[in-house]
């Protein structure tokens, strides 16, 4: 089968292994979910991406034009109903030590893969647990998806069970943040809460998608630091990505909830939004 | 000019773009000196690495035996009196998402580069900084010297005066640490010190191969979480890493030290225990 892979703007599959992407996690990614050859949430995804790099001091002049050629060549061989796009992004290859030379020229990597039907998911919620695993506090990378996800590959590391959709996952002192690879909403009396991402997790697109709709639609959702207590007396509790868009939770170790309404609305919301 | 380069126990310098050392950092790497075709505490660093694997649940039976084929494969093409070896483990190449499948086979890179001569860095001792970039808190991973390193490119990126040598971190709470790329000693009245790397930072194979000498050769280190503030107050401070060795250091901003009598008998100590 053909690789849908194209690394610096070619068909390729391989990079140097003196990439600063591999040596150092020194770059960045994101994740498009593509339906029906058109990607979802596009323009958002690029200023994260772009916004990203301006903080890590990634230079690439002409980046979204580079990843919207790769789209292009990328779509003319889809054969996916629902993929998922993945752009990546390095600080380039370079000699050994820290220190990153200005003239470094960016690797840029497209990859399009199959997604599973998550459709059940989506409608009979999933399980999750807690995850052991903390996450570091460093404000100075907060909120990017980079290459550094060591924290997340050993969360997701703690558990096999298939029937548990995700973990969720505490920082240093405890504060509920995230999921593996999910942010995480909950409803309390009519009121949605989200962990802050000031110190560290991912702000996700569909995270930020989803606070924008509510707060136009639903009522301001209060974003703040909350122990995982909270999650405890929360009515309905959802989880949510670019690719699964968003899961209601049915269980989370022994405490479990039904479907709520404002989950519901949500997903239908959401539905609107992408226009698929 | 041939490349100094293998991949997977052959001679090549590239690697697959869904290898999880690229995507999310997931792996680790060791970095030895080799001195008129000797690397130097071999032993050490693959000890090492072989406990970072444990920790991060990376199993490859005969790693060690790979490394060696690779080594000896290297050193007869070494065109270096000295020489850096750089040997990376990351846990394969796999499908899209943190979990980390367990008949992932992990890959292997090793690659030998020229190492400046650093004898007048040795001997008249460098300059350095604080580092604004704070290091984040995390005992899972703390010690290990993991693929996760964008806290050390950022601090790294924030000088480019060739005249200071490296910069000094502290963790989040303000407790110096490290240097970008060393571990850091210092002297007061005659007692060695060194910061605890339990939280964060590398467990150094040249710091721990120090902290062996003093013990028998000059008195216990004293290890522990110390403020900044302890440099002020130093008689002598010196850096270390594989490939520096120790480098004295005479200036960290305003203040100013020269080379000190314990800095000099482990340079001297340190050359006899490598027998080059």
């Amino acid at each position: 089968m053909q690789r849908l892979i194209r690394v610096n703007g070619v068909s390729g599959h391989q990079l140097e292994v003196t990439d600063r992407g591999l040596c150092y996690g020194d770059g960045l990614f994101e994740t498009i979910k593509v339906v029906n050859n058109k990607p979802l949430l596009w323009d958002a995804h690029i200023s994260r991406l772009l916004a990203s790099c301006l903080r890590l001091g990634i230079s690439f002049d002409g980046l979204e034009e580079r990843f919207k050629a790769d789209l292009k060549a990328l779509l003319s061989l889809n054969p996916y109903e629902t993929a998922a796009l993945k752009l990546t992004i390095t600080r380039g290859s370079g000699p050994r030590g820290y220190f990153p030379a200005n003239d470094l020229q960016p690797t840029t990597i497209s990859a399009l893969s199959e997604v599973s039907d998550f459709s059940i998911k989506s409608i009979d919620g999933v399980r999750l647990r807690w995850c052991g695993t903390p996450l570091a506090i460093n404000p100075l990378l907060a909120g990017m998806k980079h290459l550094n996800r060591l924290e997340q590959v050993m969360a997701r590391k703690e558990w096999d069970d298939t029937s548990i959709s995700e973990g969720l996952m505490c920082d240093m002192e405890g504060y509920l943040v995230e999921g593996t690879m999910s942010n995480v909403f909950w409803v309390k009396q009519d009121q949605l809460y989200t962990p802050d991402i000031d110190r560290c997790g991912v702000a996700g697109v569909l995270r930020q998608t989803i606070i924008d709709i509510a707060n136009t639609q639903l009522g301001p959702v209060v974003v703040g630091r909350f122990s995982e207590r909270a999650l405890k007396d929360a009515d309905e509790v959802f989880i949510c990505n670019s690719l699964i868009d968003i899961w209601p939770v049915v269980q989370l170790d022994a405490k479990s909830w039904e479907v709520g309404l404002t989950t519901l609305r949500l997903q239908a919301f959401l539905k609107k939004e992408y226009n698929v």
